[in-house]
């Protein structure tokens, strides 16, 4: 693609570098900001840039935080017994946004990976077991993805806790609500007979 | 959305100001630039800010420019007898990376629509006469969008430029390159029929 000028070429490539976003769309992005007045390139560049230097990470559970603590982490709503294991902060966003669980979180930064290199160590697996010392934590709740890498790694963590005796359990992998039998995988409709819920539990 | 942090709401809320981004995307994004190092977010942010502060406008084409005057209104190269009336600079970028036009452009800034309220005065069309005044330009190609508001522009510019004696045209309508007969609309298919090409000028 030829550019006319060196300034939309530089913003277009920093743009396309995002992920999801080609070449086409970025110019597209570009193009509207020049349209528009210039504070919205400003505001848009200035929350970038804060976000990336002055976001800090929970020193408890590793989630991204405004002060040294999250608010999860500092709320006296939350449920300090129960812990809920996740691979990324975005998860944490995903099941604040669902406003059903009140418990605390623990952010791995990852699952175990042999592949990419990643091991228990490049995650923070130390520091959950750490945080069962405390004695506080009566159940973690492992919600990884339903990948070979998320059992693995939900695999490590339950065999590490199970030396402290919290109740550890797993979330639910079944078919999802509105979905229907006859175009559910296999595999998802055959553990969701094999882990059907009794209705006298419910 | 519950955010964990007010500094990735304000990213979030910002990116999600671009067309085409919803605040799922934009948190995609968010957390995508908070995993990269930190010079990769300082790069974006300098890129765009650089681009929309000190962009320029060329003061014959109204493309975009880095100097006074873009790069084919200052290339020996081009032929100047031609100018290609375009809506937007996207426009110029599209037809530049056909590499079929030698010719220079002229960016209107959009096209004449009462319903929002621009008029011909809002667009550089005395700008455009201005440049039929040097006597040196001979053809004028109308490349506008084929909807009401594009036929309606060329229809004035073809009015007022018929004063200045030069050729004027239009980019050709009809089916595209690879399209099937069945699947054109109607309107499309009865204009290519109207504006046949005669083979023994191709």
């Amino acid at each position: 693609m030829n550019f006319p000028s060196k300034l939309i070429e530089d913003a277009v490539t920093e743009i396309s570098r995002l992920p999801g976003i080609g070449k086409k769309t970025a110019l597209r992005l570009a193009l509207h900001l020049l349209k528009q007045h210039e504070a919205h390139t400003e505001a848009l560049s200035l929350a970038l840039t804060r976000m990336r230097s002055e976001v800090r990470y929970c020193t408890t559970c590793h989630s991204l935080a405004d002060e040294n603590t999250c608010a999860p982490c500092q709320s006296p709503k939350r449920d300090r017994t129960l812990v809920c294991v996740v691979e990324d902060i975005g998860d944490v966003l995903a099941i604040e946004n669902t406003n059903q669980y009140q418990g605390l979180y623990h952010v791995l930064g990852g699952v175990i990976s042999p592949i990419q290199g990643i091991g228990p160590e490049e995650l923070t697996c130390d520091s959950l077991l750490t945080r069962m010392g405390t004695g506080e934590i009566k159940e973690v709740i492992l919600a990884l993805s339903a990948t070979m890498e998320g059992d693995t790694t939900s695999f490590y963590l339950s065999k590490r806790l199970a030396a402290s005796g919290v109740k550890i359990s797993s979330i639910a992998r079944g078919i999802p609500v509105g979905g229907e039998l006859e175009f559910t995988d296999e595999v998802t409709l055959g553990r969701s007979i094999l882990t059907r819920i009794n209705y006298s539990q419910v």
